[in-house]
Order: C-alpha cells, then sequence, then structure tokens
C-alpha cells in the first residue's frame, strides 16, 4: 500500500500564485488518493478555492490561514525576520510542526532558503543545504547539485553534496547506487583546481559509487546519475543550459518560418518537433530541492504554470515518501562511522 | 589595400595532422592571395606537402623543418622542456622571430599554452594569458573568455580578461566598444561571489564599455559581445553548450527515425534541419585565441576538420592584421594612466 502523505503548498508564491497553484491542487488530488494538501494563503484566496473545490475534496484539503505574502524582490533576511504570517513561513512551518510531510513554493527563492534553514534546521552532519533538480539527458533525467545555494564550496562540502544527491536521484530514479560525477575541467586526476581534487580523493575513499571527474558535456550523456559542483559552477551550467535550448529553439523557429516553403515542411515536421519540445520542456523538469535539512522543501520556478507546478508537488511528495531528510540522516551516520573506522 | 600576413601551421598537430592542415592551407593559400603560410612539420610530411602543392604557391608557401611532435597526453613542463624541435615548439618560434605575424596548432592545449608563454612571454600589464573562443548567438557570434587556462581568477585578472576580450571582439566582429558583461549568478549588484562583485566595480570605474553581470542564459541572448569568468566556470559553460547542442540533435535524430512517416516527414524537413546544423556546427567557431603574448597563437580544436581547421587559420589572420597584441598592450597602459589619474 502506498504511504499517505501531506504536503503543503504556498498558495500566494510565484508569477501566477492561486491561479496556477490552486488548479494544479486540484489535478493532484484527483490522480493521487494518498495525498492530502494544505493550502496556505491569504483569507480570500482560501475562500475562492473553497468555492472553487466545491466540497469534492473533503478531508483532503486543509486550507492554512497567512495574513501576509514575500515579494518576489523581498531581501532573505527581512523576509525570515518580519513575515512569520506569510505562506511561505507558515508552509514551511507546516512541516516543521508535522502537519505536512513536505511543501512545495514557487516564491522568492532567497527568503525560501533562508526561512527553510531558519525553521527547519540543517540535519545533523550537513554544514551546507543545497539545491538540487533533475537535468534532461540521453538515457532519462539526472540530477545536479549545487545549483546556487552555496559560492566557495570546501571539498568536504562538495562531498555532503554527493551524499545528499545520491539520496535523492535513488529516490526518485528507484535505482540502488546512484553514480556520482565530480564536475571539473578535464577527466584526468592532474586537472582541475585543488577544492575538485581534494573532493575527488574524499569520494574516492567514500562508500558512495563515485565514477570520477565529469566535464561540463556529461551532465546530458547519462555518465552520472549525480553531477556534484560549487552553486556557482552549478548554477551558471543550469542556465547556459536553459540558454542553449532557447537558441536552438529560436534557430528552429526562424528556419521554419523562411519561406513558404519551409513553413509547409515545418507542417509536416511537426510531430517530431513537437515530440522534441515535449522532451526538452522545462516543465517536465521543475522543482528544486532544497536538501539538507531537517525536512522536505521544494521550490518550484516562479513562472511556473499548472503543469509544471504539478511536476514540482510530486517531486515532494517522492521526496515525503521515500523520507529523504531521514535517509540522508542515516548515510552521513554510516560515512562518519567508516571514517572513524578508517 | 589589406595587409600582407604571414601564418605558421604545425602541420603535425591535431587528431589529423597533416591530412587536415596540408589540404586547409591550399585552401587558405587559394581564397586569399594576400597571405602567406609556413607549414612545420616532419621531413616526410613536408615532402609530401611540396609535392601535393605541385609549385602552385611558390613564394607564399614555406616549409619549416621539425624533428619531432608532442604528443597529445604528453605534460606541458615536459614539452616546453624537451621538445624544442616539435613541430609545435617551431611554429610559435616563427612568430617569436619575426617569421610569422600568428601561429595555429591543433596539438595539445597545454603544452602550447606553455610554450607559447614561454617562448612569447606576457605583454606588459597581463598577469594571466587567456583563452578566448566565438560561441553562437541570437544575433550573431559573442566571445568568451577564459576557457580554461587559468583557475581561480582575481577581480584585476577578469578585469584583464575583459580588457583583452574587448580587443578581440572589437577586431573580428568589426565594432567600436564592444560590451562587456561579468558571468554571474543572478543580475543583482548583491548576488554573486566577492571576486565578480568586486571585478564588477573595477570594470564599472574602468574606461571599458561594461554592461554588468550577466547569467549562463545571457551568453546566447546577444547582450554583450564578451562575457567574461574564471577559467573554470567558463570551460565549463562551454562544455555545457556543447553537451546540450549534441543532446537536443540526437534527440532531433531520434524524433526523425520513430518509424516510417516521420522518416518522410524529416525528409521534408531537412532544409531546414540542415540550415539549423550549419548555423551551430561547432566548425564555423573553431579557432580559440591564446591572448596577452606578444604575439598571436591559435589554438584549433584537435579533431578539426579542413573547414575547421580553415575557420581557426581565418581567426588568425584577423588578428594578425588587426595586431591584436599590440592594441591590447596600448589600452593596458591607457588603463593604467587613467588609474593614476584617478
Amino acid at each position: 500500500m502506498t504511504r499517505k502523505v501531506s504536503i503543503a503548498l504556498d498558495a500566494m508564491g510565484g508569477d501566477f500564485g492561486p491561479d496556477v497553484v490552486v488548479p494544479a491542487a486540484f489535478a493532484v488530488l484527483e490522480r493521487d488518493d494518498s495525498v492530502n494538501l494544505s493550502l496556505v494563503g491569504l483569507p480570500e484566496t482560501l475562500e475562492d478555492a473553497r468555492r472553487a473545490a466545491g466540497g469534492r475534496y473533503d478531508g483532503r484539503l486543509r486550507y492554512v490561514l497567512a495574513t501576509e505574502v514575500v515579494g518576489m524582490h523581498e531581501r532573505p533576511a527581512e523576509a525570515v525576520r518580519r513575515k512569520k504570517n506569510s505562506s511561505l513561513h507558515l508552509s514551511i512551518q507546516e512541516v516543521k510542526d508535522g502537519m505536512a510531510d513536505a511543501c512545495v513554493s514557487a516564491g522568492n527563492t532567497g527568503a525560501l532558503t533562508a526561512t527553510a534553514r531558519y525553521i527547519l534546521k540543517r540535519l545533523p552532519g550537513i554544514d551546507r543545504p543545497a539545491i538540487i533538480s533533475a537535468v534532461p539527458g540521453l538515457n532519462g533525467p539526472s540530477f545536479m547539485l549545487d545549483l546556487g545555494a552555496n559560492l566557495g564550496c570546501s571539498a568536504q562540502h562538495l562531498l555532503q553534496f554527493a551524499l545528499m544527491g545520491s539520496v535523492v536521484a535513488e529516490g526518485i530514479l528507484d535505482i540502488e547506487r546512484a553514480s556520482i560525477g565530480l564536475l571539473n575541467i578535464g577527466e584526468e586526476e592532474l586537472k582541475g583546481n585543488e577544492v575538485v581534487r581534494e573532493a575527488g580523493e574524499l569520494l574516492t575513499r567514500s562508500s558512495l559509487n563515485y565514477i570520477g571527474f565529469v566535464e561540463g558535456n556529461d551532465i546530458f550523456s547519462g555518465k552520472a546519475n549525480v553531477i556534484v559542483s560549487d552553486g556557482f559552477v552549478g548554477n551558471v551550467a543550469l542556465k547556459t543550459m536553459e540558454g542553449v535550448a532557447s537558441l536552438i529553439s529560436s534557430y528552429l523557429h526562424e528556419e521554419f518560418r523562411k519561406n513558404i516553403l519551409r513553413k509547409v515542411q515545418g507542417l509536416a515536421a511537426s510531430p517530431a518537433l513537437n515530440a522534441l519540445r515535449d522532451r526538452l520542456d522545462a516543465r517536465r523538469y521543475n522543482g528544486a530541492s532544497l536538501v539538507g535539512l531537517n525536512g522536505v522543501v521544494i521550490k518550484s520556478h516562479g513562472g511556473a504554470d499548472k503543469l509544471a507546478f504539478e511536476t514540482a508537488v510530486h517531486m515532494a511528495i517522492i521526496e515525503a515518501r521515500k523520507g529523504v531528510p531521514l535517509q540522508i540522516g542515516r548515510l552521513i551516520e554510516d560515512q562518519s562511522a567508516e571514517c572513524i573506522r578508517a
């Protein structure tokens, strides 16, 4: 039997707030009856949602009242200190209080990260919570971290990222012993910067399934299930990836619009082009997990539509079911025990 | 009248050596009669080339004898010390001796960089020579540096990269006051790591056309003519770019081969798909320039074919004609004079 889980949703976050979150919530409830949801929002939003639900999800949909909203450009530190009744803050509080197994917000990334750290606290043995997300690959998705929560990491931090990434990848891909690659420039042991080389040594001595250095082009080749890097490098790689995909899509668009003949050819090609678009669709990869805390927190893209937000909720459901924070905690303990033995 | 230039070509470098370099050399000589070339290679290679040329390029093609070759996996320091009669070493020596205005090699990158620094020396005021290359963009190419020569750069190094990038972009794109973006995560002044923020301040105070921070996706948006970053980050971004392009091309290939109908649709779409392939063709962007030295040194991709190698030679020709090293030297002097005044 599938384990029942409860997920708190920040109804006010993102570019579209409840216009996206509420319909996505209904879709999730309809698809999966082992999921309960809490909608966290302003009074009027909750009223509207309750009316729209029309009693369909009685007992499976809770309404949690917030009195304020964190703006997309608000400073993280201010949001933590002054917005304790915001939908963002209260969504995370639901997890802390055990009312939800995970929360999802499309709100201000900095504020979400800072508030989650403040409320949920770091797992013992984790120095730096990190942001992890799925990226497309030749043989299905792989996972990348850190995507921007940490700049200037030590080798020890990168080891912790590898460990957390391995738990997430194994949980979501439903595999054993996820393979770990360390992002570097050049595959030889001599190359790259000192921190990365040192992290390579730590990983070689760990119990993780470490396969060595990988380069930027390997992110998509399926060489490793998890790609580990500093948050600065990871974020640049992620954004570069988005940039190239959008450049190629613009080029394709231009080429199939050059003249009447090309337009007709474009029509003929549209089934394959649509299939390509679906495979690269960023919405299929929406949902970045903030790992390393006592609880599951998923960040949805601010511009997510209903389908994309559902994907993020789905990630929250799996991480909650698999008990990702608990598993990370255990793996950290095992590693420490090994280090003491070694 | 176009200025006559002479370019030295390492005939032995790269995966295909003279099989690519010699035909590319002939093509260049045929296309542009204001260019002279030196072929630097082993005796047998030069004999074969002389026979193939059949006297067609008399006076425009010199043959420079080398007695050894630097292997693709040889250590840079060893190559510098022990391979003084290699085709790689002697190609650079041609530039040092004033026999050539630039040189091109598809050989071992590390050895080329180390040997070029050893023979040509850094320009006064440049602490770290860097690797720069063109990348495709929405409105034509832009230039990125550093692509891997320097890991762990200071703000001052990034400023020097910006200055060198601006000279190269202006020369090759034939524009004035190239716009400079600093690669960061997030566009706000608050974000990113300390070195990048400090470099942003230096650039704001410089006479360069600095437009602020850019993110990974902006590399292709045409937002800046030059994208500046540390060599680790730049190399990861470059390789990520290659990886995404190749992933999308695999997806397209798969989608147009799914069944008979899709294959027919693929045939119909092939003019546009071929045009797309041409626009993204890595061969059109081949040729990375090692800037910051007393001379023009161009690194061709090791796997370059004839067309790709010609592109690299073309880059050498333009940089030689524009006198890129001299211009960098002047700009550095101007900046220093400004700093003294400031």
